[in-house]
């Protein structure tokens, strides 16, 4: 099998290019991993990843090695956990010799949550994504979207009972000094609804939150501004992006609302 | 140019097929293309469709020729109306030798409606399918999902004000004996919600909304029980499948129910 | 809170309804949680899967009560696994006091795969559905869908050189008289194609993939009937529906074949 | 229905805010709309649309009136087209009293292209995406994404016959000086891939496509390095974005490549 050798096969992907052209960002997507977490409690879980890898590519570079990529993935999958993130970017970076690696990673994260009246468990489902960079400067940014209830304050004023009210998502992305629990950003998005929502309610829990977003009245816009005042109290976080999608029950289309703020530069 | 002529290029398609297995369905998935349609007030309306496009094989013939399926359709495209879908599929059927043709089609359709109190023009958008067979026998399905607002019977009657209410999907599914209005099933799938879903709603229209889903409730199982009635009474449908897909407000998953009615067979 | 015992409260699902319309199916939809799969080697395999639960509810009953759903699915989870799938079918059944009971259960499942030259490591995902029921007659279908490669017979014949070649996804249900695995289901969908997809390709393999897929080139028809053949073979199964839709590199559309057989009719 | 009134009914969203938290963006999003271009060959083009709307929101005001977006889209309709964005995009801001207003519209394009030899027509879909800001200055982008072959240079030169090859998508996002067609963006976005491909292809065209595209293999890097230099060299665009993803026919991920310039930086 010596005409197999890939000592011996042409590597096109290093050959001098002349375009002049340098590519920002150049990998594999939609790469689908098994991923295991931490969870805040001190156990694990594990949960299943979609993950972008990219690289910078220098203008004399003809091709980046993709495979190499998914080599990098396997050889710290023992198994993959966040805390890997950083030191995989690095070592695409490395491997690829590449003066910038990035990485982008999905998944679903379940956190056990009790009915507020009758206690029954029930497992909630968020929507997690990582950003690692490895640069000059390393970055670390961490995505996480709640589904809530809004309530709309005008309907409930003009209406004489009744307000229209609808699942939202809510989505927050953090920069912060120190890590954070995804379990400590979902209180943040939570607190910051008409209601939060549960997989199981029974009766006198269906009651409870009925009546509690009815108490709570919350515009698209509250829900962005109270997260923000969140947010801006949790020293840990220095930068924030956060939105929330309400799918309006009396329209076809949805509310959105979006506020960003560097505090490192105010 | 005689070596590109088709004429003496090889038809592997056409060639016999020793494995004797003859094929359900083949042809053409994901096709875009311009659609135009009549609306029940005599006007017309363009839109956008996506269509598959099938034919059975039989056993003895090794492919199906899949550009025939695209030059029929440009064919009767002068333009594409839904009054054509049973001529093209009988088209195919003929041009591609098969014994059975299937046709869908499906497409975004606008309807103007005014505001409940101020009379404010707005336009919804309904999604549309058409399901068309040319056989032995010909067959014509026509389905409609319209989003609309169902409020829950349960959380009204446990708590003491407010009531959980939430977008819906309901979708209905007809055979028909004379041709039907998209308007006309609107109508069916709108009128068993809580409310009607609309673009445009001011405040006094916002308050009728409101109150209106307040004061009419319904589970998913009632509102697919009141559109079969509904269906029932039209003596034009002799065959629905109907269901309706609640985005509970309070859950981060649905509520769905599905009722199937072939008359002709009661 | 004795205003709020569950036991004080109106059940309003309970109540009677007059309509006269049974409903076909009723339940909850897109419920995300975690699942453990059993493997072919003896392992287990954590994902997230995606689950639909409905009943059948009588005419008489006004409405289910949907948080039963997930409180039996919470019963059955230490952890749950496919093989909980008829047993919770049935307790559903008991629980919701119905005629009949339906879960549909979809998730992603990992495959250990070595590339064909190197033996270079790599994870393959697969898509994966299972159908169960529980009625008079129990039901239990599994369904799989692999990625591959097919490469046009056609575009290589008439061709001085090259054939255009794609992504494929090749989809299996099967209902089996003993339980079969994943990887087996997996093992007929790839030997179907003009050659299997991998995660990780060095050179060598990228060169022996491109080869084996130009020297056997097949039409979507022939993926199917090839697919047909094996499932034939395997008396294990006794009916299937299957289908291939290849992602065409010289169109914007995709082709598509799809073959049902009942073993047990012929 | 004097009790209806609007100008007596309590205007909440106009209230003084005390949170002293402005919101960036705020508004309407995924509202579904008729949309009629103009084309390069002087004719009209119906499509359907969907459409984000967002202001700014100054600190003080509780919340936006989500109306309003509606009525000036429906205001502007006779028919909307994309010469009015810039229009509607000023009388959001000014009708919603906003310092920043924004418009997102995305929609499918066609274009009839000619098969390369036999010259059979067919309608090729492209997705195309407009972003409008109104402020201190104005904004607007075009987006295209164009469909189209890449075949792999390595793949070809280590196998002894054929290539892997895939449909990809090419997508470039402009700024311009002068305004720009559809069909001019789509000439550039082709011309970089290994072939363009086309709705209907007879053997004769898909032998040149076939032969075409083995003749100019390409890596997803050389794809947008050679869009990049086209767009380089024309004087009109003055920025771009611009990235490919290829949905590789031998993985089952993609490859993906970005480069971002600004021409008035260099």
């Amino acid at each position: 099998m010596s005409d197999q050798s890939p000592h011996k096969m042409p590597d096109i992907q290093a050959t001098r290019d002349e375009r002049q052209v340098a590519i920002d960002k150049v990998g594999v997507k939609g790469v689908t991993y098994p991923l295991t977490l931490k969870t805040a409690d001190g156990g694990e879980q594990p949960t299943v990843a979609t993950l972008n890898m990219y690289v910078s590519l220098p203008h004399h570079q003809k091709g980046t090695h993709m495979s190499r990529f998914l080599e990098v993935l396997n050889e710290n999958a023992h198994p993959l956990t966040p805390e890997m993130f950083t030191t995989i970017a690095h070592q695409i970076r490395e491997k690829l010799d590449a003066d910038h690696a990035h990485l982008e990673v999905e998944f679903t994260y379940f956190i056990e949550k009790r009915a507020p009246v009758t206690g029954s468990k029930g497992l909630m489902d968020y929507k997690v994504k990582f950003m690692v960079s490895a640069n000059a400067v390393e970055d670390f940014v961490m995505s996480v979207t709640a589904p809530a209830t809004s309530l709309c304050p005008c309907s409930k004023e003009i209406s004489r009972y009744g307000a229209h009210n609808q699942r939202c998502e809510i989505e927050a992305s953090v920069r912060v000094q120190s890590p954070m629990w995804i379990e400590d950003l979902v209180k943040h998005l939570e607190s910051a609804a008409s209601t939060e929502v549960f997989a199981v309610l029974k009766r006198p829990d269906e009651k409870h939150v009925t009546e509690a977003a009815y108490d709570n009245p919350k515009f698209v816009e509250d829900i962005v501004r109270d997260l923000a005042m969140g947010l801006d109290e949790d020293d840990n976080i220095v930068w924030y992006r956060i939105n929330s999608e309400n799918y309006e029950s009396i329209h076809n289309h949805n509310a959105y609302a979006q506020i960003t703020r560097d505090k490192r530069e105010s």
